[in-house]
């Protein structure tokens, strides 16, 4: 039985998503609740690969395993046997081939960054603190210059395997402010190693004012890494969602305008 | 030297504010992050006994020491020896007499409340989570109820000292939702030890239909602990600020309508 599962997690004790030598991974813990429900063998595979401190609201996995619980009680399953930093959400059977990564999705994530002169405590999980003075006007600009089909070299971990096709497309990319909390949102068919936390990082550089908006259009052309901003701190990005489905005509030429 | 300090804490390891024998507590904190500031004797003196668990954004504090560092750095001086779950907002100078209870000001309190069948890691630390549905009209309608001043002794818990006056004015008393997130806020000149946890734990009662909304007339007036709602958990309340200044008429009035 093929069941797609949502599932939300808090990041920041995990050493990231996938199961890894060093450190604990929410794979991993989901595994191990796994292993109370199910007595024959059975796999979860994730979509993202979030990094260690990145957290999800909607991260998707496939669980593939002979059971008799029905699709629906399957996060109450889990989460009897999970810490409550990581939740199932939802439980949906899925058609033969379904795969998390393969099988055609958008995905969404957000960083979000609080900007005051001291920190606040009830931020400190979810947001990167800045002190400095940031400039959302402009912030915005910056980012809707991403939005289309890009090669993002300049925006991908040095890190990276170097033969992979750096070539995404970027269908929304904002940035929005409630208060001292300011919110980048970018919505894509992919994203490169620390794509978006490298993207995070240049637009706050940009707000700072020591980049212009309009240098975006050199750094993607430029493919160089070392073109764009740092790359901003983990605990700032959430991965929102990952919808199995085109990304809406309408709303894309809406959003590219 | 007088010094008002503002002060935002995520009370999930604390025991409260106040020293005590049994456990480490957020005044406790701030004066061992205080005698790194000043060489000689220093008090620091809370607004809110609030309870273990419980979080602020707007503690206020009175601090009396002898110092050369000026009122707009000493966030910045205590934050630097504090652990991130305690940050000093700001501090200013107050006049000659000035104390944190016994100034006349108002208060406000929220509690929030994540109604939603699973919970949600990224809500865990500041909602209680409730799986029942609840109906956020009917529970806007039994807080209503509390607006005046009224004898609140039935949302007192029992261990309080049995002599102590129970009249309060509540100036405001609002439910309101944002998605599956419901927040309780109420402003008033003095709470009652636990008395907002005991609103909260009677609206929850009022939301699943066990309670009518029309009830808190009569829990009022019994003045007997038995008739209200069970005390709501401490990590769902947060004490969001108090202002040292009258109720303003003309809000009072628009929102007892």
């Amino acid at each position: 039985m093929g069941l797609k599962l949502t599932v939300a997690y808090d990041g920041t004790r995990y050493a990231g998503w996938q199961v890894q030598k060093n450190g604990y991974t929410v794979q991993e813990a989901m595994m191990r609740a796994g292993k109370n429900l199910f007595p024959g063998p059975f796999t979860i595979t994730g979509a993202s690969r979030t990094d260690a401190g990145v957290h999800a609201l909607g991260q998707v996995a496939l669980l593939e395993a002979e059971t008799s619980i029905p699709a629906e009680r399957i996060p109450f399953a889990f989460n009897r046997f999970l810490p409550p930093d990581i939740v199932v959400q939802r439980g949906e059977p899925v058609e033969e081939g379904f795969h998390p990564r393969y099988t055609p999705h958008f995905k969404t994530y957000s960083y979000q960054i609080h900007n005051a002169p001291v920190p606040l405590p009830q931020n400190r999980r979810y947001a990167h603190h800045m002190q400095k003075a940031l400039d959302v006007e402009r912030m915005a600009g910056a980012a809707g210059r991403w939005v289309g089909t890009h090669d993002f070299k300049a925006f991908c971990s040095a890190k990276a395997k170097n033969k992979e096709d750096t070539v995404r497309t970027v269908y929304a990319a904002t940035v929005k402010s409630q208060g001292n909390l300011l919110e980048f949102q970018v919505t894509g068919n992919g994203f490169l190693y620390n794509m978006v936390r490298i993207m995070a990082g240049t637009l706050l550089e940009v707000g700072t004012g020591a980049m212009a908006p309009e240098a975006m259009d050199g750094i993607l052309i430029s493919r160089d890494r070392d073109k764009a901003g740092p790359t901003a701190p983990a605990h700032g990005l959430t991965l929102v969602e990952i919808v199995y489905a085109p990304y809406p005509q309408d709303k894309e030429s809406k959003d590219e305008r």
